[in-house]
This record gives structure tokens, sequence and C-alpha cells, in this order.
């Protein structure tokens, strides 16, 4: 007889790090509930791609993709503004990016709490790295904990449901590691923030995620229009 | 020589609270940046009206209209879901009511904090009220406080925006006299949960409204299709 599986909302977008959480998710004894949020992103199309291939790799029966190009209409990031430019990537720089898309975890954690509330699930997982990501406030541990506070008084009170952040306090390297270590089709994911077919391999997300293939002595199996050597 | 006024983002709705609301901030001395959510409410249409007459009357400039429509999607709600019947006025139940849409307050202020962080106001108005309200998770001083903390960790260090729920403490009464001493144009607001084109005069929304205006001593110049006498 199957038990009653518990159920956690994994926040999708189709990169690397959601397609690594959705591995430890399911590695824990989770039913994933797929979320993936259209927030008006250059790369939306191509996201959105590896959103549905990975959810029929993982046969994600409960999945969800809503729209909130609302951070269209508010701007301020070079992620939903095609005024502002793509930056190139810098491991050393001391401000926040012009990537930096205002507050938007607590937008699409919300959303997840909203939907994981509804559907009874016990868990949201999100991932977000502070370790070697790009410097965005809403990436600390600081900033989860206090809305894991929000989400404990916000809900109804028979609702528990705990913010996972799996690879926080990981390295890319690690990140990489652990997904080959539970079979991840990196070959599915998109991590770019450009909307070119190749991956541009110099924006921020690229160069992490060059340079945490490089530091795992593994492949990067997805195509580069330019490839550079991050060590 | 006119001051730099600092700005405020007022989430309006287009109801009674919030035109309080956007009163209060105008007496503190606000320049008002009008927010206005459609989450797929069955009233939709009617709050956007009052939110637009609103804007009008008090000459505000900058306003942002976002479709939130997910809400829809996401469902569990008698105000999103049109197979959740709308229930009837009960000042003494004990239960979160049908209502309560999962979350919402915290996706709302959340697109108000991004919006605030992109235009640099320092505060986001909210016409929470715990007082004589639904019994809703997340119209709660402990909710708010948590979400402050989320605030202030989650955008970027020079980012200040303080939460302001004037109306937390007040009863319905309190909120009618306050906002007559302001003049607010009540008859331009909208509370009703129903989609008709009177209030219905029976849901939480109006019964709460009306004895609160009952209470007060003064009348709601809207019309009812039923005005009930709630004391």
């Amino acid at each position: 007889m199957k038990n009653i599986e518990k159920t956690a909302v994994i926040l999708m977008s189709g990169g690397m790090d959601s397609a690594v959480c959705a591995a430890i998710a399911k590695t824990e004894g989770y039913e994933i509930a797929a979320l993936h949020i259209n927030y008006g992103q250059r790369t939306e199309t191509r996201e959105y791609q590896s959103f549905v291939s990975l959810s029929t790799i993982y046969k994600i029966k409960h999945k969800l993709s809503v729209d909130v190009s609302y951070f269209s209409q508010i701007g301020g990031s070079s992620l939903t503004s095609t005024d502002i430019e793509i930056e190139s990537a810098d491991f050393d720089r001391k401000v926040i990016p012009a990537s930096y898309v205002p507050f938007r975890n607590a937008n699409i954690i919300s959303i997840g709490i909203s939907w994981a509330e509804v559907i009874g699930a016990e868990a949201l997982f999100i991932g977000a790295n502070q370790l070697d990501s790009s410097g965005y406030p809403d990436c600390t541990r600081q900033f989860l904990d206090a809305f894991q506070s929000a989400i404990d008084s916000g809900t109804k009170p028979e609702t528990n449901i705990k913010l996972i952040a799996p690879l926080l306090d990981m390295t890319k390297k690690d990140i990489v590691l652990t997904g080959a270590g539970l079979g991840v089709p990196f070959e599915l994911t998109w991590s770019c923030y450009s909307d070119n077919a190749l991956a541009c391999g110099v924006c921020d997300s690229c160069a992490l995620r060059l340079r945490g293939f490089h530091q795992a002595g593994i492949e990067d199996p997805i195509p580069y229009s330019i490839k550079p050597n991050y060590k």
C-alpha cells in the first residue's frame, strides 16, 4: 500500500539551482508540486521550456505556471527592463548588480506559500544561494528567516509550511557535485540572463555556473556562444 | 520653493479603509503613489472604478495598476473562486471565513515594496485592520512586524521602507470617524464582496462597514440592496 506522501512546492525557474532543489526534495520523500513564475524576464521562453522538460523528467503531475509580468511594469532591473543593460560578470563586484529585481524573492515565495496553503503542502523549496551568488539581499539567511516568521504568523493556525533553501550555503561547485550525484539532467536547465539561442557565457549567471562546473571537474553540457575559462 | 516631498506607496483597493489610509498619508505629508491590485476578485470592475475616482479626487499623479489574477488559478477563496459561496456575515464566527485569500497580504505588500524600492518611496501604507476584521491571519500586528523584518533584510542596504498600517487597531467606527474628519469621499468607495450593482448588505464586508457607520452615527452614502440594522 502506498503511503500518503507529503508534498512540497518547488519554485522551479528552469535553472540549474531549482533542478537540484527538486532532486533534493524527491530524495527527502516529497511529492513535488512545481511552480513556475513568469515575471516578464527576458529569458522567459527559454526558461519555461526548461521547466516543462524538467517536469516531464521528474514525472511531476502537480504543476502551475503563473504570470507576474507586473515586474516589467515596475522595472528597475536589467532582467525585466530592456533599457538596462545586462552586465558582464565580475566576481569582485562590491555593489548589488543591475540584474537585481527589487524584492523579487518575497514576491515569488508569497505566491508559492499561497499555493502551498491551498493544496496543503508542508514545505516550499527555493534554490536561493547566498555564498556563490550575485549578492542579492533577498537571497540571505536573514531574509529567509524573517520570511519564515511572516509565513508562520500570516497563514492559518493549522497551516505549517517550512521554507527550505537547501543550497543557501553551498558553493556553485557543491551544487554541481550534489546535482551530479542525484542525476540531475543539467543539459535541460537554463541559467543565462540573455535571451539568445546559446548561453552567452559572460553574464553573472553564466560565469557563476561555468566556474562551478570547472571547480567540480565536470563538463557543463549546455552550449555556449563564448566559454571563458573561469577558475 | 516647494520642498521635495517624501513619497508613500498606498495599497488602494478602492475600499473604505484604503481611502482613509490615503487621507492619513496625505495629512502626514506624503506624496501618494497609488497601487491598485487586481487579484482576480469577483468585484474587480467596481473596485477599479473606485480606485480611479479616488485617484482623481486626491490628485494622484503616480499610479500603477497591476494584474495578479494568478490568485484565481490558485483558488481557495470565495473572493476569487466562483465555486465557493460568499458567506453571510457572522460577527461571532470563530473560524477563518471562506473569503480568506491565502497569504494575500504577503503577496500585495511584496508588490508594493518592489515598486517602493524602484521609485524610492519611504513608506508603504496598508489598510489592514485586525480589530473589526474578518479574522484573517495576514491582518495581524504579528504578521506585519515579521514582514517588516523581511523588508529590512530583503531590500538594498540603502533602502528604508516603513510598513505602516494606521487602521490596524481601530474599530470600523473609529475608521469612519477618522475618515469623516479628513473629508474622505465615502460615496466613491466600494467594500462589498459581491459583484452586483448595489452593495449586498449581508456579506462580512458590508456588515462590518454598515455597523461601523451606524456606531459612528453617520449615514453610509453608498446604495445597498438590503440595509440591515447592524448594531
